[in-house]
């Protein structure tokens, strides 16, 4: 019948992993993986797509049915990272499906994180007599679904705020040098975090001195709409010469023309924005920061002392700390990520 | 008879250790290690202590004796961190004891780095009959006698620069904030580092604003003299009622007045230490980079982002690169560690 619980951690594992799958393709809905496990053994695995297409659960299922039959898996128990919906949104609930599979067990890592649904999926499953386990690596089950939450609870995007920069907080080495600071793997390691964002969001004066391309490329653009490309701009005074406006993806390029930094990002999550990688240069950064508008930050330190003017944080008296931070070597590179702390950022 | 050449590695890695136990209390000696092997086991361990005492050879073959007995260690293997000195100095030579004592093979890690006396050691121990391998684990034997190579060769010490920092390069977090920037545990790390030094050299500056003690705590300061604390002042204003005057360890205060950075070092340098660590705020910081007398840089970050006006490296248009940095996690704080890379440090 059901697994053994012991086991509900290596599964969990393995689910949160078919769920990662989905980061940045599924907003507005959230990235959510589930496995069909009977006698111990993996017989369906699933993710969730794109907003619109079968939820996790439901593609989990039918790959059990593929494999071993509709009626092999009744008895069977199903994980899934996130609990599952029990109502009509554009496809029907996830509760339903379950029901009619005849599961003898589900096993969930985050609930709902709206207050409105959560634990009803839980409570129609138990009323069924299916026994239910929650909370199972629910920090890594909520990390993997802190975009969403963030947008469904607030209409507003999580912004991940990204930068390189010197070992003593520069941004450029100087005229005649490098444009790059972070060496190639720490690029190449950006690509990973933008495909999981649905937006990036630069100031007009990042594209007047960069001219960037803000694109996905070469594997990490397969099978992914290009995200969002942003610039905040209070003259909007951008020639139409930039990359953002001339190239095959120029239909992804939003202006935001005069308004706030607050008001862009609620124009975002409106259209189903639910992760901002905000690029900005150090200006716009310190202004996020002091507005208590960025969530998390990951910074790229290159080995060096010194370079140009140019500084991550240009304006003094912020002060923001990270929360429990990743660090990640990178070659010689640090990848330094973490949430910044609960509280006013200002000193 | 002899050892196996693949224990070779091992071993040395033992007499690596013995000698880090002197490390900050030899100079102007180097700091070695030595063991004596007898059929793959250790009979003897020596490192030096203090300049005037004895070699670390003459301390395992001591031991070995004491151990063994002295006919035993006929035919043994002494693996020492560097190449045994052949020529009187405060003591006699150890290549006499070497040969006395009738070692079959001796093992080196690193060759004598002045180029008078390199090679002379193991001419002499080859001529006797003995088997000489030299060159186990030479990068940890270079590393190991890096301050010593370079006061022996130029009669200038080692510049250890130490800093301590939020990720965007500042080095304090501003009025009514804690004056500390890195956590307990890094600060703790910074006395294994400054137990590694003859000197810590400040400016006037940072004496004048932090009032620092500059000392060896607790368990570090055991066994230790306290290393010299050195401040540079063009002004020399500086009331004597700062700690470094005051406290009971004022004889081992320095005050450099009215001379260059590059003139203190080399005062220091005739006074026989090999090893400063440079702890002071950035405008000294800067011009040391700029001049070129950074060696080596100590910098541990904090997970904070902003702060106060001062800054790690307030002077724009120096770069100066660290070679294979050394990154590693002290609870939330990371401690970057390399060596300046070759080549002029400004653009």
């Amino acid at each position: 019948m059901g697994e053994d619980p012991d086991d509900d951690e290596r599964f969990m594992r393995e689910a949160l992993a078919e769920g990662r799958k989905g980061l940045g393709a599924t907003s507005p809905n959230p990235p959510v993986g589930a496995l069909v496990v009977l006698g111990g053994r993996i017989v369906g695995r699933g993710w969730h797509a794109r907003a619109g297409e079968a939820h996790a659960e439901r593609r989990a299922i039918a790959d059990a049915v593929r494999q071993v039959g509709a009626d092999a898996i009744r008895g069977a128990t199903l994980y899934v990272t996130l609990e599952p919906c029990s109502t009509h949104g554009r496809t029907p609930p996830c509760t339903d499906a379950i029901l009619e599979s005849g599961f003898a067990r589900v096993v969930v890592s985050a609930q709902d994180p709206n207050p409105a649904h959560a634990g009803a999926g839980f409570g129609l499953l138990r009323e069924a007599g299916i026994e239910v386990r929650s909370g199972v690596l629910e920090p890594e089950g909520r990390e993997l679904i802190r975009f969403f939450a963030r947008h469904v609870l607030s209409g507003m995007p999580w912004v991940l705020a990204k930068t390189a920069a010197t070992l003593d907080g520069r941004t450029t080495l100087g005229p005649g040098m490098s444009p790059w600071i972070s060496n190639e793997a720490a690029r190449e390691d950006v690509q990973a975090w933008r495909r999981q964002c649905d937006a990036i969001l630069v100031g007009g004066e990042t594209l007047r001195r960069d001219n960037p391309a803000l694109t996905l490329r070469g594997r990490w653009a397969e099978g992914r709409v290009q995200p969002w490309r942003v610039v905040l701009s209070q003259s909007g005074d951008l020639p139409r010469t930039y990359r953002l406006f001339q190239d095959e993806h120029s239909a992804r390029t939003l202006v935001h023309e005069g308004i706030s930094l607050r008001e862009s990002l609620a124009r975002l999550g409106s259209l189903g924005v639910a992760a901002v990688m905000l690029e900005s240069g150090g200006r716009l950064l310190a202004h996020a920061l002091e507005q208590g508008l960025v969530d998390e930050v990951i910074l790229y330190l290159a080995p060096i002392l010194g370079g140009g003017a140019t500084r991550l944080l240009p304006v003094d008296g912020i002060v923001a700390r990270l929360e429990s931070p990743e660090i990640v070597t990178i070659g010689d590179n640090v990848r330094i990520r973490g949430r910044i702390a609960p509280g006013a950022p200002t000193a």
